[in-house]
């Protein structure tokens, strides 16, 4: 299978899972530019915002929105997140199956942004999974929310 | 009124306006990445994801994507677009009324991104929101879009 995405959907490859539904998949980034770094993909193969139906793009952002949430109240301790969707190669798409970064920050990570940018690295990319399941479940817990 | 973005939905502080239905308004940044750079703005004040219903952020992306396929295919030229939501003051926000950046990318642009970081200025902002209503004209034209 030529695309590495449809390869995690399908099961072929791995990924530390965050979150599924019948039309996304969330997965943590193999490279983060910070810890919970999490990419929200499409089951269905397309490639960007030209091909991509208007209700999955609805989907992606409403399912990347939940993962902020829950980032600011997980074990990750997050203060915000940049939500950011690369659409084309002149945009710094890597990746051609269309995903939705979600990049938990925390105060004081100004100064270590462009540090992050180079190392991408997490020292326990399995425990921020879990932290960031655990704080979906509780969000999902939690009707008014 | 205290907030900017609240003000220009009011009509009561300038823009140049992309475009608007009864919960969004698109208008130019004032300080661009790149030319055609476009916030999507709810008309409903609300500050960040952690506030925003889900449904407003669904209405917020599939707008964006619509700008982004618009910016491909008018006068601008872009070859792609970063999609952006800066959720949080540690995550860059800085104006505290939730909004989504489109910015139009062209090939080559990977080398002017740090320059733009600083300029942020646009020769001919009027002409750029007209290329950018413009396409939008043409792809509410053409149903199969």
């Amino acid at each position: 299978m030529s695309c590495v995405f449809c390869a995690i959907v399908a099961g072929e490859a791995p990924a530390i899972r965050i979150y599924e539904d019948d039309d996304v998949l969330a997965i943590l980034d193999i490279r983060p530019f910070s810890r919970g770094h999490t990419l929200v993909i499409p089951k269905q193969h397309t490639v960007d915002l030209t091909d991509t139906p208007p209700e999955t793009i609805a989907a992606m952002a409403t399912v990347g929105q939940r993962i902020a949430r829950a980032a600011r109240r997980s074990g990750l301790h997050a203060d915000g997140n940049n939500i950011v969707i690369n659409d084309g190669k002149a945009a710094f798409q890597t990746v051609f199956h269309i995903h939705l970064h979600v990049i938990p920050r925390r105060e004081g990570d100004r100064m270590s942004v462009a540090k992050n940018m180079l190392l991408r690295r997490d020292p326990d990319r399995e425990e921020s999974g879990r932290l960031l399941r655990e704080a979906l479940a509780q969000l999902d817990s939690t009707p008014q929310d």
